[in-house]
């Protein structure tokens, strides 16, 4: 049996969200394709949060749009799951809309960070999100649900979180109709140890293929989380391409694993992701260009040398 | 019992080797000395390798000499053994007219590597390290000597390495005088299980305290790397402040493993490094801003960024 890892690429979405330069909706669009042309299979494209919040992403609707008329691209390439982040009801409207086959929804396991950052309680949040989810089950049957939890093991906020909350409020996930759940260490302090403990305290309680791990790569750990759940089996990763997405007062810092990181350390222990990782790493370069910024993701540079060379 | 990482810094020489453009003698020596008071006990500063090879560390008789005239700070610090590399015997002249405090010989476990870099085989590479070494200790009695044993993983030149030769090879550069090895996975490749694999060869066959394991985070791997070789009970690393050594056609790329990142990792494992992560941080940036770079290490832009913000 051939050993697989799916990627979950959140490059356009979490990547892009606190990057203040405005990214035109072609490039956008083209960044998209050219992920999707590299073997992308599960690609987060945008969110319907308020312009006012993320003004980023308020062309959500005219790239889906976009994306929806690349006939030879979507006919092509198979079958694409896009995504998009959905924050509330209202949201959901021009997800259901646009028919779009994968939602996301958004919690965190820091009530002091849920509470800051969407004005509700986490139990506020799953009632609500509870609501998208149905509504959007009866207008798209066959859509999607991912549930992020942010702050699995700190919070920047209020500190170190309890790995059994993480667990509850996991299953929670789960039972308000989430068909997988990514489980984000948004603050990028985590090592192995760290993850390992969230890892114990969920065991038992959720079947392993529907959880994703979401690692940010702010103090360079990322890769060496991935190893230890790996380890344990976990073959679902959220990543991004070029390790995009950065901390807004640090440029260049914070940022998400690089999915070319991802590509390699999988495919260098023998797992396959089915992707072209000069592709992903081509993929990102207009973003960034737009940006003025430089690739500083390890593979990607590295990939992108090699093809230079002699 | 406390547990302490010891880092061995190589900015100053594996850092800066491979770069074309001129850094001061000024410039490097501030870097060392802010090394230092960040708690850096372990230096090495320069080669006396032929400068029509590394152009960049044409000054290090004078380096040396501008270090040796830090009284305050050679003084107030504590005992520093700062190291050079030595590549023949013309080259130990000078770091014996220097009373340089620990000496570095370089071979490596490819053959086709070393006959390509240095001209011999590795036999050949071992006696003559063996005369550079049995020299220095007459000069220097309390001198300390490093061998690096690079390519313990792959090769560019003739592909993988057998990790039996890597233990053979090892254990030749004790015999031949050395007092720690230091292990370099030279081209970035490596993943966990590669490196265990070498470790599996050399257990048994070395004391583990006189082993240094030396990553370059090529693919962003190198952190990876050394939670698996903490996990076998390592304790000494080589790292470059700032991630310094590029490879030479690729701007960014390349580069070795952060002290920064390793300080990092270490410190939230609950393995003291005894280093103020912050002064490591800053003590590359005149560098960087010499070479007309910006910082792309991950964990110090994390800690300049924290410095920074509100």
């Amino acid at each position: 049996m051939s050993d697989i890892l799916r990627i979950i690429e959140v490059g356009p979405r979490d990547g892009l969200q606190n990057e203040k330069v405005p990214v035109s909706t072609e490039i956008k669009a083209q960044f998209v394709r050219a992920l999707a042309q590299a073997g992308l299979r599960e690609i987060e494209v945008t969110s319907f949060v308020h312009p006012k919040w993320v003004p980023q992403l308020a062309d959500a609707r005219e790239l889906l749009g976009v994306l929806g008329r690349f006939e030879e691209f979507w006919g092509g390439l198979g079958s694409i799951r896009v995504s998009a982040l959905v924050p509330n009801e209202k949201g959901l409207e021009g997800a259901i809309d646009l028919g779009v086959p994968a939602i996301a929804v958004f919690t965190g396991a820091s009530e002091a960070f849920v509470q800051k950052n969407i004005n509700m309680s986490i139990e506020e949040s799953l009632e609500n999100f509870q609501r998208v989810i149905k509504r959007y089950r009866e207008a798209i049957p066959s859509g999607f649900v991912r549930g992020y939890l942010s702050m699995i093991v700190e919070c920047p906020v209020s500190g170190p979180v309890d790995p059994s909350k993480v667990a509850a409020l996991t299953q929670r996930l789960f039972e308000i109709g989430c068909d997988e759940v990514s489980l984000g260490e948004t603050i990028g302090v985590a090592v192995p140890k760290d993850v390992n403990r969230v890892a114990d305290a969920i065991i038992n309680e959720t079947d392993q293929s529907k959880i994703v791990w979401h690692f940010h790569d702010t103090r360079g750990t990322a890769i060496a989380n991935v190893a230890a759940m790996l380890d344990r089996g976990y073959r679902a990763f959220d990543s991004s391409a070029g390790g995009l997405g950065g901390c807004p007062y640090a440029p260049g810092a914070g940022g998400n694993l690089a999915t070319e990181d991802l590509i390699y350390f999988a495919e260098r222990n023998g797992i396959s992701t089915g992707l072209d990782l000069v592709g992903v790493a081509e993929a990102s370069l207009p973003v960034l260009a737009a940006l003025g910024r430089s690739p500083i993701a390890k593979s990607q540079l590295a990939v992108l040398a090699a093809c230079k060379s002699p």
